[in-house]
């Protein structure tokens, strides 16, 4: 008992209603044993990037074998595909819609099933708008419990896993262009700019015709100052010490920004 | 241990404050090993409709057994009774107000005790203002731990607990008169009409002087567009493919719905 | 296994990232029995006082033994220590910026070490932003294993711990004059004023420019009426039955609030 995986749950849900205890209680019929922890319900209302970003950042954390299901699912009832991905650290249980794609980036898929085998699901006849429910947390459930890839479903071709791929970079000599890919509740905007695309000098940001200099940390700067720095998820991120970047900024996701060594003409 | 009933928590406490992690210590220190789901804090402050409609539509998705404590208690320390029932499927315990009327309409009650014995309270001195940390909660996670029903308190006739009846359906051959009796997090109107009233062919809606046609699930109709439909909770719904019912028609709690066969003179 | 000691987490994350669940998947990691129980991940950004009172408040309700990690860091990645502190209670493991000053005025430090022993954090080189994940979660579940004090840095001198003090009483024969010290999700003001520096006679309230009369308990007072009681932490609170004090006497954390036991002229 004490050996069985343990799940994960992402969605954009929210907390008002009942639906993320819902999908806990499916669970629970299953095995009431398995231990589940919330990564977030706060994505923004079918958001695929933020679901895409946050998962991303998140599931190299937990144990190996974790199950992460997650659930954001504008195509829900439509032909999309539910699909359960397996991975060197754990397993992807959702919609085919590209938001596994970040952290297939990163961990790239070992194999996949379509969910096409109902006697994983909550009942044969599942709803047209609650696959949380009805599918996704009953295969997790299952699969947490020890069941088999193969026994959820057909295979599946991994190249057929639909992409949502992040804004490119364009990297030069001078500079390197991206963009806003998260803003998080504090207002710090995440780029999609890694860590390790910077070079071993002093660098800065060009954001809102502003030039921001980095430092090691928040506290570097005082209060109510703005300064890139790595973030804690890896990515160079621009935030305001004991206030929001984004307010201070009247930035929004998408927006463009510039990481630079030497000082150009903005 | 492993054979212990859980408990899933509701309230309108909201996540601000430490109120239900409050209630998760004093369920803890009688049984750390009790599993707690939350179903959801967020009922509006004091709704009795929301939280009546919150329950009904969670309680079954639980394990047999499960003890669901809730708390949505605007007579807190007046002379409303505390209660535990039992059903079929499991245990209430809360305020006598009508909260749990929800479900007692969709699954009898068995039994019911007022909480009228302190040896299972957190002490024979309960504050005026907080029963859910001081009463429901340690007479829940006795519950849960496997003390009997007629332990608790007196036993109450069933006839005698407080009633909070959903808005009345008027039903003609023609069309069913109902009203919104909930509005979710995503701004979907879920109505009081059941499905198994809609009769086996074509229905539409009228709603704010609006005339709207049934289909699946949401993404039959393009992304901006409005639709009824039975949702997830077995309810006529209404709502957005990618926005809010809500917002989109202005209109509220309790505002009246139409389901009809024949499009009428609108 | 069953014996583990349980974990708490505050702080001011919020629910939108995954903050909060990438400190869960830490934990997690180092042993997933350990049982985790959120007190609020609301506390307003770096708002050191909300923290210091939600603590204070909450962590006598957990059983003995239990580990509290707390973050509300504005000095994260600076000089500030990070500190395990031994209590009769439990443990709390966090920041030493005055976040623990509420618990431990209530009751005192046994021991305390300054985190300096690597081997109970995630990795030797922590983030400079995320000492949530990085070391708090991680030494907070090696202590909830059975970790020793001792084994997760150097003893300090309890005298050295940073204060956060509240707002002084003073107090006279006629009245004491304190202040709003927190307000809570639903408006109400809870004073710095305890129980038991309140007289054994009727009292009453004077805020901005009222005198309020005091109530066993909320529902004493029609709905939409204004009361002063012993709230359910002890404090002398100002609430409105079925609404916001806040909203209604239009004040804010650290306004003035008086107690009286004679009518004075306001």
């Amino acid at each position: 008992m004490l050996n069985k995986r343990m799940i994960t749950l992402l969605s954009d849900f929210g907390w008002q209603d009942v639906y993320v205890g819902v999908m806990k209680g499916a669970i629970a019929q299953i095995n009431p044993q398995l231990k589940v922890i919330d990564l977030t319900h706060q994505i923004p209302p079918q958001n695929l990037a933020a679901g895409r970003f946050c998962l991303m950042n998140a599931f190299s954390y937990f144990p190996r074998e974790t199950v992460h299901i997650a659930v954001v699912d504008p195509g829900v009832g439509s032909q999309r595909r539910g699909v359960a991905i397996a991975l060197a650290e754990g397993y992807l249980v959702g919609p085919d819609n590209g938001l596994f794609s970040g952290v297939l980036s990163v961990s790239p898929a070992i194999a996949a099933v379509e969910l096409t085998n109902p006697d994983y699901w909550r009942s044969p006849n599942p709803s047209s708008t609650f696959h949380g429910r009805d599918i996704f947390a009953p295969v997790g459930a299952h699969l947490a419990n020890g069941a088999n890839l193969e026994q959820l479903g057909t295979a599946i071709d991994l190249a057929s896993l639909v992409e949502f791929p992040l804004a490119s970079l364009s990297v030069t000599d001078k500079k390197i262009v991206g963009a806003i890919q998260y803003i998080d509740g504090y207002g710090n905007l995440i780029t999609n700019i890694p860590a390790n695309a910077l070079k071993d000098k002093r660098w800065s940001v060009a954001i809102a015709n502003r030039v921001i200099s980095s430092h090691q940390t928040y506290s570097n700067v005082e209060v109510g100052e703005i300064t890139a720095l790595i973030g804690s998820h890896g990515w160079v991120e621009i935030a305001v010490n004991g206030g929001s970047a984004k307010f201070q900024l009247q930035v929004d996701w998408g927006d463009p920004v510039e990481v630079f060594w030497s000082i150009p003409n903005v």
